[in-house]
């Protein structure tokens, strides 16, 4: 293996923004819980907010893993990780108001391209926080602003948009600004769905049903969403890297595909749209967008879902990630953690033994896609 | 090709069913609406019955295809099918009252099994509908009769179950019934997900984002909550049918096992579960359930998604589909279905050069699992 490993999907809760949280006494925020006060918790969904709940069922615990990168280094050697492209986890800047979000977005994108620029030189990169509760030039102006700092390579969004999702044509200057900048929108989930889906014997289940089915499809309405409004027809260079390898899409795509091409309403609309002079817009397909728009990580944990990945996106545009500090190993003392294992695990089942391919998707497809210099 | 082809994913709405939507004024309804008074519409979800939607984006049109079973047979025809194990249709007896639920079964099922015998002999089998608003001895009671109609095969059921989802201990008893007469229950979507996840631009998708991603993902979280219910624990020989080729299942399945087994509160759980003098009860993976308990329809409409299922329940577990009368051809006239041209596509490209495999995905699975005799 010549190529250096590269995590795509690594997320840090930096000073600047953890001092946020702890500012805080509503969702998004870090607190102790008794009778446990040795350790916060971070609290960062309504739903885990519910004071019936003991609280060791009470969001998660949150140590020096998320702010500390000493921590995160000593992470990436345990894994053979050459380099990390870290990015603000969720709930990202999306809950301030408009005032404190442009400022906010300076503060902690300067601090993450700091941390990368102090510590372990050419071993970690950064994407970038969104201030999309501000005015579009606000965000238009960060765009630029991110463009600038030398280990930022692109930016970290969640589904919300600017408030009711991803296809709202509000967005469209913030897309070609994207676009123009060419910076990669790493597209990662947060709010789940709604409660009312798991039933009433949701409690019994910890987290497993938001994280394990909440997120995965929260990514693929919002990707699915943007592509039906025509997204990708207005930027046909706007490029997204989809966090756990597309949600659901490239098991969906084909049904995706299906229901657009049955539906008589949406077909028609189709169609009637565009000038009447001219032929109808051709739509481009889920297949086509897939190919040449998308990015997928390979945090799957199967072979299975993975090989599906490649396949939809091609093997050139799948990459490594970790999800670090998330699922983390239960047992203390652990060095070696098992979702990295399996997802790792998965790479060598599904293109194990064609060692480029291997290569690219472990860390030599994020190398060129993202311009990474390993030191 | 010498093994019958095999479509296990059929709908029908027997007169007998017609009569009942046709007497109702709420959901589900079938109807008229102006202008277009010349055809009916059948309006299944409460989100189709918006009076400011126009007539042709609310429901779906219906006609002889759902209810006269000689537009079965040419369909069949059309698309060289030898058999086809039909199915009443969503929303099934869902909505009926307690008293009603009963004799309406007893009729329904009746006319189902009737169908199978009267038309075409040997080229249809069904699935039967439960009674499930009915006491739980009067399912019982309909599930032993079923295992008696000579054309019954197995039941199909929503993911309501007794109105809090399939996770519910009060189905133990009907989850035994099934078990014990080896009847395969049909898993299938219909109530999808709360419209408040399509965002507030989703009327301009027509149906797209329900169908597409909403009824998948309520095929795989109904089929979650059961497993971590412990259903296949207390029942291993509980079979299912899961519609969709596993709604998100085989994608997924990866990030489920992952999520439990990172799951702090639930692994503690179930560590404490069951007899304190015995070893702790040894959950049964996803993986396990999947390649044991669980079939899976080639209703994907891609490569990339039957391989997924192949890979995920085993080729001798998947089975050749086409969700008839449902995603018609848009053009008057074709009578070749783009939809199931897909699916067939889908199987050769996926197994199309290991033909044992193939046709046991078109037919040979279902003819061993269901016991099917061809004429």
């Amino acid at each position: 293996m010549t190529t250096p490993v590269v995590d795509v999907h690594t997320h840090v809760y930096p000073p600047a923004y953890m001092d946020l949280l702890r500012s805080r006494s509503s969702v998004p925020y870090v607190r102790t819980f008794p009778p446990d006060t040795s350790s916060s918790r971070l609290i960062i969904l309504p739903g885990e907010d519910d004071p019936s709940r003991p609280s060791t069922a009470r969001g998660r615990p949150v140590g020096p893993a998320y702010y500390d990168i000493k921590e995160k280094i000593a992470f990436m050697d345990a894994h053979k990780i050459d380099i990390s492209v870290i990015s603000l986890a969720n709930p990202w800047l999306d809950f301030l108001s408009a005032d404190e979000a442009g400022p906010a977005a300076q503060r902690i994108n300067d601090d993450m391209n700091a941390v990368c620029a102090q510590n372990a030189p050419g071993r970690l990169y950064a994407f970038g926080a969104l201030p999309l509760s501000a005015s579009t030039e606000v965000v238009v102006a960060e765009i630029a602003r991110l463009k600038q700092l030398p280990y930022m390579r692109g930016i970290i969004m969640g589904t919300s948009g600017l408030g009711s999702g991803l296809d709202d044509p509000a967005l469209d200057p913030i897309y070609a600004a994207l676009q123009a900048q060419r910076l990669l929108v790493f597209l990662h989930p947060h709010y789940g769905l709604p409660v009312s889906v798991y039933g009433p014997r949701a409690g019994d289940y910890g987290h497993v049903l938001p994280l394990a089915l909440g997120f995965p499809l929260e990514t693929t309405v919002a990707v699915t969403r943007m592509l039906l409004s025509g997204v990708w027809d207005r930027f046909p260079d706007l490029q997204v890297l989809l966090a756990h390898s597309g949600g659901t899409l490239p098991f969906l795509a084909g049904r995706i595909e299906s229901c657009i091409a049955h539906d008589a309403h949406l077909m028609k609309k189709q169609a009637n749209s565009g000038d009447a002079n001219k032929a109808p817009r051709r739509r481009r397909s889920v297949w086509d967008v897939l190919s040449k728009n998308v990015y997928l990580d390979a945090v799957v944990y199967s072979e299975i879902g993975l090989r599906a990945a490649i396949e939809a996106s091609g093997a050139d545009r799948v990459m490594f990630g970790t999800d670090h500090p998330f699922f983390p190993p239960l047992e203390e003392g652990e060095t070696e953690w098992l979702s990295v294992r399996t997802n790792y695990q998965a790479i060598h089942a599904a293109v194990g033994r064609e060692q480029d391919l291997a290569e690219g998707v472990l860390g030599g497809n994020a190398i060129r896609v993202l311009g990474l210099k390993h030191a």
